[in-house]
């Protein structure tokens, strides 16, 4: 079969690669129904992380079961699955406790741009749908992999409740989606901080009330205003840059609390600063799987649409266009069909 | 008057000082029943912090009220009170939020170590006791001014719930009463981090169940031990170092939560470590205005006696030697009486 391949600061490939194979007597074999380009294979791709050898993409996906290991009992070959960016045995302490993505067994999916992928520790990272998907299910089924699960940890990160006052830094995907999940948790006010006009649009149809355009102290200043000086009492933080991450701090009222998932790049902070500020930090990489079965739940019932992210659908071998679409904010997230 | 000036690095100074007198309708004037050398005096009187003039200092004390200006309505003269350090209108927006050391009218006490001082916004600031304490309750209720106020805090802020695992680093008046908040909250076990043989057998009292004497990575290994590789729920941050800092963040298990209230020097958060940990973090100058009423109803009802971590009492002329004591460590805490 062909997958994606980073060679190198954007210089994708797609081209011949291995069949997967049940490794692990846990594992499955899925058969890729949608996948996609995140947010954070731009990271990468702009060459901001090191890349020192060809390197698999991708860690969204959902798809049907082809095969099993002889260990598997949850899932089974002809199921609709949709499965977390970092696997997880979902029985350690860590899952117990709900940070599936700190699973004391973890690896991270990096082979998901493709048409077939293998998963290791299936039964605990894997969650099947119902029945089969119709095909217009398959987009937000598709975002619950990753951007839908993240953006509902932020708000959960940042303790989003009923009546909240809400900023969400970052209008990516993510960002959007996080925009949909504090509305769903009831959030009063949903400050989305966003420059460009078909963003702000999206964040507005998924329940923001008010756009911030600036950035930095200006958009501080801008955030104050519209609190009576305040500050609000849940930040979202989804980009990752220590600007995006000091105007996060800086716009959460003291006590209020900050949920960060944007992969942090240079994100240094004050330890004496952050101490003044009584801001609440959590974050890292969603716990993904927690989150399924009521994701999968509110997408077939039509409570949610998070694929409305997908704004430009590509056939699988054009996938290094749709890095690139991406990369020059053309496309705010790449559906890909193999 | 009398009353204690810092001139530089380990030059405390007990000298005449202006009588305090109403400048404010909201001010009230104190006469200081007791008062002590705080553990974040310490970093002054070691250079920590620069000293660019003679500093009156102190911000922790009880006593009874002599004067009050025109506007103040909740205390009145021969009334027993303790205040924070912080003052606070409580009813600011910051303030109704729980948050009154970051109250948009905040004034840091700092002549506290004096045998009067004058409190700025009485009214939000102060809380009176039920009656005239007996002499006994004295250093119990001065522990309320800050140290035990800010020991509940860490617990509160780090989440110390019935059941909880928790760590204490730091051995200081501040940690020992970490480590008695973590137990009258329930936690199912508490384990301190002290090298010196009094302060364990102190936080043993409290209600520490176990004792960990290693520092830094040794001292992590030592608690990954204990807790089987998990790490622990909450960890209460008592130090401000940087050392202390990490310790606390590599103790914690994904999802678990730090309190951090030693005022932080030097301390540096890597953004994305910080993010892979899964780790809550939640600091800053205690509220203590917010806790004083139930922590009043404790120590009055004798379920606390925070007063304990004074192993040192003085004249307050003698003051200077009060912080040599803490400075070389022959002393917790000293408490002082004009």
């Amino acid at each position: 079969m062909r997958g994606t391949v980073l060679y190198g600061p954007r210089d994708v490939r797609f081209e011949e690669r291995p069949e997967p194979a049940i490794i692990q007597p846990t594992d499955a074999i899925v058969r890729t129904s949608v996948t996609c380009v995140c947010g954070s294979d731009l990271w990468p791709y702009r060459g901001a992380n090191p890349i020192t050898q060809p390197t698999p993409m991708g860690h969204e996906y959902c798809g049907v079961v082809e095969e099993v290991g002889g260990a598997v009992k949850n899932v089974r070959p002809g199921q609709f699955v949709i499965g977390s960016f970092a696997t997880s045995d979902n029985t350690c302490p860590h899952c117990r406790n709900g940070y599936q993505s700190s699973c004391r067994r973890r690896e991270w999916v990096s082979t998901a741009q493709a048409p077939r992928l293998r998963i290791p520790l299936a039964d605990g990272t894997l969650v099947a749908t119902p029945e089969m998907p119709s095909d217009e299910l398959l987009p937000s089924l598709l975002a619950l992999s990753d951007v839908m699960g993240t953006g509902w940890f932020a708000a959960d990160a940042a303790n989003v409740k009923p009546g909240v006052k809400v900023v969400v830094v970052g209008d990516g995907a993510v960002g959007l989606l996080g925009v949909l999940s504090a509305r769903q948790m009831g959030a009063e006010r949903i400050i989305a901080v966003s420059r460009h006009e078909s963003r702000q649009k999206l964040a507005r149809e998924f329940g923001a009330t008010d756009i911030v355009a600036e950035r930095g102290q200006e958009g501080v200043a801008r955030i104050k205003d519209l609190t009576d000086g305040i500050g609000v009492d849940a930040v979202l933080e989804c980009v990752g840059t220590n600007e995006s991450m000091q105007q996060a701090v800086q716009s959460t009222r003291p006590g209020g609390s900050i949920g960060y998932v944007g992969v942090p790049h240079g994100v240094e902070l004050d330890g004496q600063k952050l101490f003044y500020t009584h801001v609440r930090l959590h974050g890292g990489p969603a716990p993904v799987r927690r989150y399924l079965p009521h994701l999968i739940e509110l997408v077939w019932n039509g409570r949610i649409n998070p694929g409305r992210v997908f704004d430009l659908e590509l056939p699988l071998d054009q996938v290094a266009e749709g890095y690139r679409a991406m990369d020059e904010r053309r496309a705010i997230k790449t559906l890909l069909r193999p």
